[in-house]
């Protein structure tokens, strides 16, 4: 673990966003609240706060820090995708581009996992469905 | 949570991939060992098995598994990607591809994590840096 | 921990319930889904279903089980009280009331985290929120 | 999440408490130190400060919070009702109440875990157990 | 990780043990009770509990397991030594040595935590205190 | 739990040490690379970092602490030994010596995992596999 003792606590803030490519019909059943497992919204934000938080365990090598702010997006971006975008916000000696990532990547998987019934084909795969892309949108240090 | 209560534990196996995109520079030395944060094969076959057990804490109306197996392939796939694949087996009353696709994204963030100094800009930020792609590559239920 | 190696392995199913008292207008945030927080509904099944997954964790003595069913239900039954029930389903060699009664808990403490800031009062104590009884309602063991 | 990165990191105080009403003859025999399970009021106290230090993961958007104290009573309050109150103390931006409400909530637990032999009537039930109120003392922030 | 799929769910029991130097005066206070952070003995075994269900988190590649029994004995085995001894039981696909040496390590450190106050030196450092020992006494497998 | 409140967060920094006896050929396996499991020395490393910051998890009365560095080395001490050395960092309220131990202890027993095949004997037993010393090195704070 790269060794933070000696760097100030400073403000910092990062924020990242992922895709999930999805059937339109799926899309349009999440956006209606019509999901069977539940409110697949809300799920994904609170995956995505959850994720952040354990980020640490997660990534073997990240330090544990104290996360002060998570704000999450779930918008539909086209016919069949789906955005999410986490910003994550803290005072520590270390960026939270790591903490921001996972928070997408868990909210993405939990999508996925609300709405696996309608997305798997009759064989069990999933043709339609792929996590497309998971970047860091910006970085900031105050 | 989905009701799996009168399904029979039947063999299952699943197996998902996903590509990081990274500097062909950072992608020698991950394969050169030459990483300075320490072996990057490693904590991304260390931190995808750790994900695979966890992934009922990671996405939250997955059931909790017991897992039986977990094999881990990082290669090289290009000049600028490296490929995890994660295959999951285990007997059980549910699929495994959500513990599988769980175990890829972990071991990309780890990656990520572990080569942050060298794709960094010089403003905090990752142009290059970018998981492009995660989904199921087949499942078996025998 | 008590030893139940010798314990056929059966279908069990425990239910558990819990009230809170909120003030009347907090209740009336809640079931229109006007929380700032967010979803507070979605967020306690979340929570509850998680905390029953979590229970060994949380009891210390508690075996580690494989849930295999979760149902939540969150519903006003009077003017000032939401009550929460959790019915937990598995196939296993101990019961789990334990379970049923730490989502219970889970989901109601959450509830009360949801809608801090209508409840807490100037000097920032909760003069009407109090978590009024969590008891197991039935148990099954076939 | 609460965005709480302006508040200032100052001392807080939380006391909460609960109430389990059990069987006189259970109380006796936890009082005694004669419960089979072990000893009932170390089990509840170690059990209340791993859930403070846990809220976070319990509580979907709690903020996770390092934590500088907790102190633990478990008290007999009458002939059927056993008390345990929870002080938490930190020095944090956010206050630290659902922290003690987690500890009382998983000691209560605990406790019923603990003597589910004694409680438990012929048929699987709990006639004579329930947790009857958990609720805030006071908090403090200096 | 070791794939043991096609392994049967046998019964297995494994025996692990550990010994713990400290101060002969520290070892009294433990059996008379009086050190002053509580119950070493109980806080040791409930560590132990804990840290056989946690095992498969603590060592990235053991397999999760349903634990079924747990047992614990904490024991003055000379003038300056204590002994703990976990015995752990299990019908699974794979064994459980790693459960059981986990179990006596967190109730050794468990054991060494609650008494830092009598075995720390002026300078903080731990003269007199050393985990001597820690082996695999039997296992079984029927 | 200790109250820590009232102290000053300093430097700290604990240095703990352990040895694991282990058969010379499979010394040499681990150190030439060649365990089936995998590269012994990260994932032990991997697992130091990890029960590190899970410290608080596994000893009950540990207070939660933001850790800034951690340095790990493995190196064979004699024919049939090798040591774990554990260096831990923070600027915190409270000495980092349990953390320092309990990653000493992890890596210890990670390592033992990753060659059970080659230390087992027919009987399944573990003759001459031990977990010899674990201390305290130093501890310093500024």
């Amino acid at each position: 673990m790269v060794d933070v003792t000696d760097k100030p606590e400073v403000f910092r803030e990062a924020c990242a966003e992922g895709v999930i490519k999805l059937k339109p019909e799926t899309i349009d059943l999440i956006f209606k609240g019509l999901v069977e497992k539940g409110d697949v919204l809300t799920a994904a934000k609170v995956a995505a706060v959850q994720a952040v938080k354990k980020t640490s365990e997660i990534i073997p090598l990240c330090h544990n820090i104290l996360i002060t702010g998570v704000e999450t997006i779930v918008e539909r971006v086209s016919i069949d995708e789906v955005k999410v975008v986490v910003k994550v916000r803290t005072s520590a000696k270390t960026g939270v581009e790591m903490e921001a990532l996972t928070g997408v990547a868990a909210a993405l998987l939990t999508i996925w996992d609300m709405v696996k019934k309608y997305e798997k084909s009759l064989d069990g795969s999933y043709p339609d469905t792929e996590i497309k892309s998971i970047r860091v949108k910006y970085k900031v240090k105050i």
